[in-house]
């Protein structure tokens, strides 16, 4: 019965369809693998985040690449 | 103070409005029902997803659906 | 493939094995009925948090039950 | 490692990207100031769920607001 | 930067911290090589759930497996 | 109707009552001064997770401190 909820950012970075169906292949088969879960009950649910709305550092994934791209003077 | 969180398929599938509506109440009740949890302080989030961002089975939702759809030989 | 999360308060207030079931019942009628989901695709995890673990309104629950309970001078 | 997840309305209510900055900042340093955890690890996630989506009080958000702005006679 | 939670069943089904070890090593590298996600952003979060708290098709886990062990007459 | 989900790592980390109680004034001021959200509809959730059950960078955080704090030769 295990359940998988992935989030990743989306817009221009979104998985493309065959993404997605890579990655519910292989989170069902991480489970049957170590967990020995049957993949029938193995549900997958991928969210897609607009690439603004995460933070990490306390800063928007927008803002943290913008400065990582400008050398600090 | 429960907090239900309802996932559903979006796009051509989602709910309409008064779906949305019923299953708003139709939660609550159940809350109120089953254990006597206040109306006013449950809260019902409902969120849309498309459907090949599920899987099951290893599977994405419209996979499984064609393969259903479709007899094998 | 909906998928229903229920999150109650636990410890002394926790659902019994009882009210689970009819929790899980509940639940997974309510998305046959009003959005024609098929049961045996429609899954309900059902999470007990501590009651000092919620807050509404700025204050846990056990505050705020306190303060209602103490009529203000 | 703390992460946190705010949730709310999106649509003509959604944060502008400002906010989202300052919402991303404002819990890392609730999470600094309160329990020690460093910046750097903290990661935030705001998600925009339509307005109808919401339910309190076993209504949608939308019908609460037009019974409360309409006086019962 | 994705985020991705593994909700499985908890008290004697729970993973080891060996399997939990293996559950986040896959899950980081199922990122890394379909989306090319960095590793060092990605978190991943196993929640364990009891196994009565889990239902599907309208019954939890446990009913399920009584049922399906015991031969109807 | 924001609502909050703070997750962070429980046994001996696990917040203290009082910091909860931080937690939960605090997210609720932080919606209420950059969203003008009302308080009274703000709720907040913690919820505790055992600190080998968070990975980041492929490892699970008692790993990557151990790593840490031991000098490689």
């Amino acid at each position: 019965m295990p359940y998988v909820n992935i989030k990743v950012t989306g817009g221009a970075e979104a998985p493309t369809t065959a993404q997605k169906e890579e990655l519910i292949k292989g989170a069902t088969e991480l489970l049957a693998r170590v967990l020995n879960k049957k993949p029938a009950t193995t549900v997958v649910l991928i969210e897609e985040v607009p690439m603004e709305n995460w933070g990490v550092g306390g800063e928007s994934v927008p803002v943290r690449r913008m400065k990582a791209a400008k050398p600090s003077p």
